[in-house]
């Protein structure tokens, strides 16, 4: 493994966290003029700048084949693979089905894709369908990443969980990571179809070499999470009940935990409101068996399909009024206030220079802000929205 | 003065700087339901909270009739009036100044009003033109505020320019304070006609009673800014032709100065862009004497009519075609993101619960995102603009 790029992109979110991202980290210019040749990774981390600042990001390079793994090859394919190989397979294959399963639902328009990878190693495959038949935008992205991270940072992300977690890693230096994530946002046209939001990844560190009886560490994080313009009890059910019987198959505490996180993580402070219905979020989850939660974490990703296509299908043709598209576009524009004030990953992304297009994928086509929009009239249709954003319910 | 409120809203911007304003401030959560009453505000400022959380807000009372003054009647005219009476004078005879030019251009369009005050004193005037025939959006807002600040930000606020600067202050109680201040963000339609956003306020704190020696504090803020979709450089010149007359009136080296902080404040990192083409800012001045700031900040303000409805007047009619509006709506775009990532008054604002619609007023009635948007030709008019935003220009 290179000594090499620390990056990041809206596919990591949490793993930010122990990061701490100092506002210090030198932002990449983005200029019309050819970018100038990265520092040499070694020469960043060994000095270059102080080690809180190691958080930096190379360019990306266009790519104009898809790899087969966006892996190195020492983290190939054995037996049995490791969870990395096989947590990548995975994010790979729930793009193909997510992706397959939007343009069926489309009809007309296609995914656009871009490949990239960093000069350290790793890449991502970044796929959008925009302005199609029944989708305005959708993005559904994956990415690997190689880094290092500091070794405060370490020992701030081992937490009090770790094995052998006295200060035998005080003096280690820089600690090699990688994450791997899949990312998508996806906004309807129909203001009666609902826009959906998925994230799952998986990090891991080496043992930090230079501090005998410091472990390796890993952890598992994500989400689903649903956001109408409009409830339909039926959907809202739907949605969360596949949640569920995604979360008992594993633990039968997992559902109420995660969907709690998941109304805690997606409020908009200053709105005092959820961006929308909620479902289940889950972060620097480590204290179950690894297998456990790369069973988990793929049968959540194999769960996007089934708990939201049939919900597209029966709004997508649904006729609607001005009003109901303007209330739309005043909703989009809540999240896209949460995207930007408050989503950790957007954050980090933005301050450590990853792919911005990829990261603001997130953001809807159109969104709008009007002044002194009227309160919605109580037990109207949009009173009930704002209800159930305002005062999280229980779906099930 | 009673020991009362300390408030904030989109007026304000940089007073936000000494206050610090903790992330665990209590956020009001904007309810279906009736809101509690507040606690008393000395309850919540000598006990309640820790200090760190004083800075804390009311909700605003709406009102129905325009006060003549927003100040307490202890700072009522005498002769020779204070700095804070002639101020408030000032911005409310620019907002009606203002409107009025906003209206006349228009020709279609009204300013709405809105009029609020707040339980501890002060309180503002909201002025609102949506969707008239030149105006998108234009918002031109007053506010006054009293409030008490904690003595650590006070003492931060001194600085080291102060008199009497010793620890003296070390064991000071919460000290009150006064701030006001003139918002106001345009954005037309055409895309030809560009987005202007001002902003002059100031700020005074009391001098603290139980810390003898300890004494008042007082700056000036402000500035004002061109934000086009695309650039016709005699619009360019004559705008900084206007902001650098005013400046010269008063010091040399103020247009320089103040244009560079400009192009500095107003820069959206993680795009390596400015928002716009710049104009001037300036945050914490009081190394001149008052008389001459007060004088400063009216010519300033006064200068927003000449500099910017001659560029509208020109511009408002022009045909576009469907692609020039689409770039606009890109431009609104990073508008959007500079607003609610990086300004200080809008973070402050939301974080200490001010008035939602006044803060969040600066935002487009419309904006758009779109992914893999090609980058300008090279040459282009988009690419001028572009070029201009991240390489900033001396017009004059």
């Amino acid at each position: 493994m290179p000594a090499a790029v620390v990056a990041s992109s809206l596919l990591l979110p949490p793993i930010a966290k122990p990061l701490k991202p100092p506002s210090a980290v030198p932002i990449r210019t983005l200029s019309l003029r050819p970018v100038p040749a990265p520092l040499s990774a070694r020469s960043r981390l060994l000095g270059r700048f102080p080690i809180r600042a190691a958080v930096h990001v190379d360019k990306e390079t266009p790519e104009n084949e898809r790899p087969d793994t966006c892996l190195l090859s020492a983290d190939g394919p054995e037996s049995p693979a490791p969870i990395r190989v096989r947590f990548e397979k995975m994010i790979r294959e729930v793009q193909d089905e997510v992706c397959a399963a939007l343009e069926a639902a489309d009809r007309v328009g296609k995914f656009r894709e871009d490949v990239w990878s960093r000069p350290g190693g790793g890449g991502g495959i970044s796929r959008v369908l925009q302005d199609g038949a029944v989708w305005e935008k959708a993005g559904v992205n994956v990415s690997v990443v190689y880094g290092v991270m500091p070794p405060e940072a370490y020992r701030a992300a081992k937490g009090k969980t770790g094995i052998g977690c006295g200060d035998s890693a005080v003096n280690a230096g820089p600690v090699p990571f990688f994450a791997a994530g899949i990312s998508s946002v996806l906004h309807p046209k129909n203001p009666f179809a609902p826009t959906l939001h998925f994230n799952y990844r998986y990090f891991e560190t080496d043992a930090p070499k230079d501090a005998p009886g410091a472990p390796k560490q890993w952890w598992f994080g994500g989400g689903t999470d649903l956001t109408p313009a409009y409830i339909f009890e039926e959907d809202a059910k739907h949605f969360h009940r596949v949640q569920k019987q995604a979360c008992d198959k594993f633990e039968p505490r997992f559902y109420p935990r995660f969907k709690k996180w998941c109304d805690d993580y997606f409020f908009i402070k200053h709105r005092g409101e959820r961006r929308g219905l909620g479902g289940i979020f889950f972060d620097d989850l480590n204290e179950y068996d690894q297998e456990l939660l790369l069973g988990f974490s793929t049968e959540c990703a194999k769960s996007v399909v089934p708990s939201y296509i049939p919900i597209i299908e029966r709004r997508k043709n649904t006729p609607f009024t001005e009003q109901q598209k303007a209330w739309q576009q005043l909703r989009r524009g809540r999240y896209v206030e949460f995207n930007l004030i408050y989503d950790r990953g957007t954050m980090f992304g933005l301050q450590t220079g990853g792919r911005i297009e990829s990261i603001l994928v997130s953001l809807p086509l159109t969104a709008r802000w009007e002044y002194g929009h009227q309160q919605p009239e109580e037990g109207s249709e949009e009173w009930k929205l704002l209800d159930a954003c305002i005062n999280p319910k229980e779906w099930i």
